[in-house]
Parts: C-alpha cells; sequence; structure tokens
C-alpha cells in the first residue's frame, strides 16, 4: 500500500499525554508529559498494531530508532540506570513502544510506570528543545 | 567471547516463577506457572542487560525468536486479541522478554501484568507437553 496516499495521525490519547519531540524515518517520537521519568514513546508509520507484524525492513527500522531513544536517554540523563522497552497497547490500539529510563528510588522503581506513576511536574521549554535537538542528533 | 566457554543459567527469580518450554536458537523460551495468562519469557543467551546492547546479529534473531512466541500464542489461544511484549528487567537484572497474549476480560485488562496478577491456577502437565512441541513446530 502507498502510505502517501493516506493520511496518518497519532492516537488523540498519545497526543493528549505527550510532547512530539521529533520525527525519525519510520516514527514519531514523543515525550511523556509527566516529568517525573524520562518516558519517550515512538509511534511508527505503520498500518499494524503487533511487532511482530511488521514487514522486516520496518522491524529493523524501528529497532534502530528505539536504540536512537535508548542513546538519547543515557545521553541526557546520567542517573538513569536501566531502560525499559515495551509494545503493550492495551488502550490505545495504534503500534507504540515506550522506551522508559528508570533508576533505584524512582517515582515507581521496581513497579512498572503503567498504572503506577502518579501526577508529576511539567517538562521545562527549554529541556523541551534540547531534547528535541538532541534527539536529531543521536547518530541514524 | 566464545560462550562456549562460560557457563549461562537462567536467573533463579525466573526459574522459580516459570516452567521451561524449550530452546531456540538463541533464547530458553518459558513460561510463567500462573495460567491465568499465557505469559511466556524469553531469555537469550548474551551477555548484555539491555535490548539496544545486543550485537545486530543477536537482535534479528531475538526478534524472530520473539515472532515465533507470538505465533505459538496466536495458534493455542484463539481468544487472545493482544499482544504485550517488553523488555523491562528491574527486579530481575538478566535480559528477558516478556510476550504475553491478553484479551478484554482477562485477570488484569487492561491493565499490564506486572505487579497486577493475583495468583492463579498452574498449567496441566499435558498442555505444558503440547505447547513445548507447538513452539519446537514454529517456522524458524
Amino acid at each position: 500500500m502507498d502510505r502517501t496516499l493516506r493520511a496518518f495521525s497519532i492516537h488523540p490519547r498519545l497526543e493528549a499525554d505527550c510532547h512530539r519531540l521529533g520525527r525519525l524515518a519510520l516514527s514519531h517520537v514523543l515525550l511523556h508529559r509527566n516529568a517525573a521519568l524520562p518516558w519517550l514513546i515512538l509511534v511508527p508509520e505503520v498500518d499494524v498494531i503487533e511487532l511482530c507484524d511488521l514487514a522486516p525492513r520496518e522491524r529493523t527500522v524501528l529497532d534502530a530508532e528505539i536504540d536512537r531513544v535508548c542513546a538519547l536517554i543515557r545521553s541526557r540523563f546520567a542517573h538513569i540506570t536501566k531502560l525499559n522497552v515495551a509494545a503493550i497497547g492495551n488502550l490505545v490500539p495504534q503500534l507504540h513502544v515506550h522506551v522508559i529510563g528508570r533508576h533505584p528510588g524512582d517515582a515507581c522503581w521496581p513497579g512498572v510506570v503503567w498504572g503506577n506513576l502518579h501526577a508529576g511536574g511539567a517538562w521545562p521549554e527549554q529541556q523541551l528543545r534540547e531534547l528535541g535537538a538532541a534527539l536529531a542528533a543521536t547518530p541514524a
């Protein structure tokens, strides 16, 4: 299917919960508005809901984009010691991959963030700009 | 590093929580003992803790093995409508990937299973044998 003929839109719940941080070749990169943790979300422009239904080439590109987001978190948040990477989608039926920087003592350690993260502060505008620039500068 | 020179062992917590279902080229495949849901776990024999630190070839093989486990869940549990795929590892510092079959109305829908799944029944021996055989028969 020629995707240029179809409009792609990010699910309204993701739009409401997140800032848009940037655009990679396949994925939109979002940052959850809750600044308690660096919680990024990749939304690939694809027609499937499950990772296992991606075309091999899409899977390879998505993996590389996940890795760029992991590198971004490691480079900009020195206190992060663990990464959580997950495609869940029980609530939002659009394929999206969470990449979350974690460390012992964070707001829900060692629990998962989903369903456990209380309201937190907002990201400063300056930091959002810096993160967007840093994402764009991660090696492809 | 020549891994044949090193002993690999599955983390004791995973061993305690799971049945061993089979062995693929890279990963051991476990089944969580809680039979409320088909909750499988891949434990690749690698030296890294994060997905993004895998060698490209290992990542490709692990993706294919994740897909085999997804196919197994779809083929053996017809009521499953969603797959959850996640590498978390906050409690068990050994790379492992959860692949969980979900459906509306299951024991923790739409929440995640981690931290939310109450004690459930056990898998019948017969079903364990069938699942192991079906895993081995999934196309590589």
